[in-house]
C-alpha cells in the first residue's frame, strides 16, 4: 500500500535531509550550451526534444544525492509540440523510476470534463503521470474538484497557486477585500478547506500551495494561517529569494515547505569554470541544500 | 498584409453571418459512440488519437456553412499524451487551412521564460500555432505581457478569464473589493488596459474576455464596461445559457461577441435520429446561429 502523497513528501525530505526541489525548465538555447554542441540552436523539434532528454538525464543523475524532489516545467516541453511532450514523458518516468517525487508545473485550470481530462492526463494512469501537479484556483471549487478527486483516487497531490513569485503577484492577489483579508488570504482559506479531508500522518494535506519567497512578509503570514498545507515555494536564488527568506516557509521540526530553484541549478554549469554542466548543476543543488538547512538551524538556535 | 486579429474575427463574423464558435472537446467515449464503433473505448492512446482526428475532420466539414470559428479544448487531446497532441496540431492546421479563425482553449498561465515558452508554442511559429489562445489572469500584467508581447508580433489575439461560466466562479470572481468593485470587474480593467493599443478598425481589441452566459446581469454590465473588448461567450445549452442571454454579449451593430457550444453540436447525433453525426452537427450549428441571429434581431427592434 504506497503512502499518501503528503506522507511520501515528508519522508522523502527526511530521507534525503533536503528541502530543495530541482525545476526541470531545458530553456533550449541554454541546454545547447551546456551540452557543448556547436551549431545554432536546433529549430528542428525532434532534435531539440532529444537534445533535452539528454540534458535531463544527466540532471536527474547529478543531483540525486542532494534533492528528491524535480519540478518539470511544461511549457518547454510543449513548445516543442508532440516530440516535447515524449520528452517530457521519459523525464517523468524515469523521475518516477529513480524515486524522485515528481511535480508537474502544468497550472492548468478549467471546469467540468476539461478539468477531468488535464486531471487524468496529469494524475491518472496515463504515461505523463505525476505524483503531483501545480493548478490555477481563479474558477473556484468546481475547478480544482476534478482534479482532486484523481488526486485522491491515486494517492497524488495538488500544489495551488495562492501567492506566486512575480512581481506583478500583487496586482490581483493583494487586491484588499470588503472583508478586511487579501485576495490571495481568501485563496489560503479555500486551500485549507480543499485539503481538510486529506491530511495525513505527517500533519499536511494533499493540497498544497505555491508561495513565492519573493514575498517574505506574505510567507510567514501564510505559514500561520495555514498550519496543515505544504509550500512549494519558488523564487530562490535567480528570483531574488535567499535561504533566510525561505526558512520563513518552515515549521518548527522543519517540514511543511519544498524550496525550488530551476535555472540556478540546472544552468550552473554555464557560470562556472566546473568541467561539466552536470558537476555545476550537483555542486549548486549541495549548496541549495546546505544554505537552507544552515538558515534553518541558525532560526532555531 | 494579414489583418490583425481583432479585424479578421469582425471580417469572419460578417462573411459567414453567424457569431457561433464551435468547441471541439472530443471526449472520448462519445466520440467513439459517434463514429458507431463497436467493443469498448480504446484506452491505446494512437487509437483514441486517430479517432478524434477522425472526428474533428467530419465535424469541420459539417459545420462550415454555419460558423468560421472553432475552439478546440486542449484538455482532451492532452490526455493521450503525444498521440493527443498530434490530433491536435492536425486539427488546428486543417482549421486553419479552411479559413476557420481557431481559438486554442489552454488557460495558459505562467511569468517569464515559461509564460514566452507558451506562447511560442501555442501563438508562435510552431505547428500547434493557433489564432488565439485562452488565458488566466491571476498572476498578474507580468504573465500576460510575454502572451501579448507574442499576440501582437503575429497578429493573434488573447482571451482572459473575466468572469466563467461556472457555479463556483462567484466564489473568487464575485469576491467585493475594498474599492467597491467585485474580482471579476477589477480583471475586466486589467484587460481593458492590456488591451488598449491593439484597439483594431472594428473597434475592438486583440485581448477580449471570457464571460459567461449563465450569469446575464454579470454579463450586461461587462459588456458596458469594456466597449473594445471582444467576448467569448461559454456556457451555452448544455450549461443552460440562452440566445436572450447571449444577445447581452453584443454591442448595437451586432459585432463584440462570439459564443461558444461544444457537446451541444458536436454531439448533437447522439441525441437524434438523424443518421450521421456530422449531420446532426451542422443542424445543431444551424439552429444555434439562428436563434442568436433572432434574439439579436428581436432586441434590435
Amino acid at each position: 500500500m504506497p503512502q499518501d502523497f503528503p506522507d511520501r513528501l515528508a519522508a522523502t525530505v527526511t530521507r534525503t535531509h533536503s528541502r530543495v526541489c530541482v525545476g526541470l525548465d531545458p530553456a533550449i538555447d541554454r541546454v545547447w550550451r551546456a551540452l557543448g554542441r556547436r551549431g545554432g540552436v536546433p529549430v528542428d523539434a525532434a532534435e531539440a526534444a532529444a537534445a533535452i532528454w539528454e540534458f535531463n538525464q544527466y540532471i536527474l543523475e547529478a543531483v540525486a544525492p542532494y534533492c528528491g524532489i524535480i519540478k518539470p516545467q511544461s511549457a518547454f516541453y510543449e513548445i516543442w509540440g508532440p516530440a516535447g511532450l515524449e520528452a517530457l514523458c521519459k523525464t517523468v518516468q524515469r523521475a518516477r523510476e529513480m524515486d524522485y517525487i515528481c511535480i508537474l508545473d502544468v497550472k492548468r485550470n478549467d471546469i467540468g470534463s476539461s478539468s477531468t481530462a488535464y486531471a487524468q492526463a496529469y494524475l491518472g494512469e496515463s504515461s505523463l503521470s505525476a505524483d503531483a501537479i501545480t493548478v490555477n484556483p481563479y474558477l473556484g471549487t468546481d475547478g480544482i474538484t476534478p482534479f482532486l478527486n484523481e488526486a485522491r483516487r491515486r494517492k497524488r497531490g495538488l500544489f495551488v497557486l495562492v501567492k506566486t513569485s512575480n512581481p506583478s503577484s500583487a496586482e490581483l492577489q493583494d487586491l484588499r477585500l470588503a472583508d478586511g483579508r487579501l485576495l490571495h488570504e481568501a485563496v489560503a482559506d479555500l486551500v485549507a478547506g480543499w485539503g481538510q479531508s486529506g491530511v495525513g500522518a505527517c500533519g499536511y494535506s494533499d493540497v498544497g500551495a505555491v508561495v513565492g519567497a519573493t514575498f517574505p512578509r506574505e510567507l510567514a503570514a501564510l505559514r500561520k494561517r495555514l498550519p496543515h498545507t505544504w509550500f512549494l515555494v519558488p523564487g530562490y536564488g535567480t528570483q531574488g529569494g535567499t535561504a533566510e527568506d525561505v526558512a520563513l516557509a518552515f515549521d518548527e521540526e522543519r517540514l511543511g515547505a519544498i524550496v525550488n530553484s530551476s535555472s540556478g541549478i540546472i544552468f550552473a554549469g554555464l557560470k562556472t569554470t566546473i568541467s561539466h554542466f552536470a558537476l555545476a548543476a550537483a555542486e549548486a543543488a549541495c549548496e541549495m541544500r546546505d544554505r537552507i538547512e544552515t538558515a534553518l538551524e541558525a532560526r532555531r538556535s
